[in-house]
């Protein structure tokens, strides 16, 4: 596989990055909108702050567990789905080589060599078993080696990132004592987290920053909307 | 590309399950570790029961719509982000086409072929503009042309799958008028369905069915445990 460092640190930003987007933009919403949900909901309660912080970091919790894990058990199917294909091919080059060498040629005659160019390409890939499986694994099914330490290390990531976005929005419960007020300051500074998170994840991601900061609180905004209607109807 | 009907209906079928576990597994975990945590929380209030499917609802709004849109922007920003990558190789090959000629003659290297055998098929290969670009996405990049209709599929089977999900758990609290009566049926529910949805899923991905069941149940049994600690330890 290629292996210029250009190439790597590439792939390897970009899981991180996809990791925390996965963890932040989630966290920095959800909470949000429960809060604002249920503090329709609460407003008459003698307990109101204490019951929206409550579901607040209820929330938080959960989330970033359930998607800490998630991310976590989604690497290590992916680790275990690559090496059964893999399995599958070793199989596959033993027992029907003359099929797995025409799909070797299949591959390059996308690209327009003729039968004489091809042949000692093809012969060449398939004259080394763990190269011909190599090949398979990469040009026919688009697989790549998977990196073993990615599952814990994603799942750390996506957590935290759910919990520090999840706790932006829930602040202004915590400090102030009436959850109306809060929820007005709650609604600033999530939108402006949003607005920023989005901008960094634009660049970050290679689309406008702006297009990006613009996706982030739209929904967000409406998250939020659809919590608070919700509550709104059942009352 | 490849485009046996063995491997396409493999992928399409992989990026559909794969939306349906990322709604599936936190639908079916949140929202039950939200009303676990806040049960104890609202015991003794008298609307009890209202508060915790209200703070479920709400929940199942917004995650829904949140981990929807998510997914039709992670789609969206993976197309962009193919696009944007191929602009720059079409630039490459124009700018630096003895770089980048290099950069596919090192793909044939890697797989053991003689200096003599590569420069047919590299001259072959970048003698059309459009099949060097094509080469270079997939084999230095392995990037795949993204699915233009993937995005909005994406997003309403994540969105469906999360509120499917997040509705049995909250099930019995809508029945049931004692909160606390509610929790328990609420617990067994959410574990048989966490124990089908991951042995389905295990099928589905190709790990042991009943290493996926005991995994999803694990997940939401830790996510539902660590909210409901959380909120003792709060009171």
């Amino acid at each position: 596989m290629p292996s210029t460092p250009h190439i790597e640190s590439h792939f390897t930003a970009s899981a991180s990055v996809r990791d925390v987007v996965i963890g932040m933009a989630d966290g920095l919403t959800v909470p949000f909108a429960l809060a604002a949900g249920i503090t329709g909901a609460v407003l008459t309660s003698t307990q109101a702050t204490a019951l929206v912080v409550t579901a607040g970091l209820a929330e938080i919790a959960a989330g970033s567990i359930a998607m800490g894990l998630g991310g976590y058990l989604a690497a290590k199917t992916d680790a275990e789905h690559y090496s059964s294909e893999r399995q599958r091919e070793i199989r596959e080059t033993l027992e029907l080589p003359a099929v797995e060498a025409e799909e070797v040629a299949k591959v390059f005659r996308e690209y327009g060599l003729t039968e004489a160019q091809m042949t000692p390409v093809v012969n060449a890939i398939c004259s080394d078993p763990q190269r011909w499986v190599d090949f398979m694994m990469r040009f026919e099914l688009g697989l790549e080696p998977p990196d073993p330490r990615r599952a814990s290390r994603s799942a750390v990531t996506i957590a935290a990132a759910y919990v520090v976005g999840g706790l932006i929005p829930l602040a202004p419960y915590m400090i102030l004592p009436s959850v109306i007020v809060a929820l007005r300051y709650s609604a600033v500074i999530t939108a402006v987290a949003l607005a920023i998170f989005g901008y960094v994840k634009g660049r970050f991601t290679g689309i406008s920053p702006w297009k990006g900061a613009l996706q982030t609180v739209f929904t967000g905004g409406l998250a939020a909307s659809a919590a608070f209607a919700l509550v709104k109807l059942i009352e």
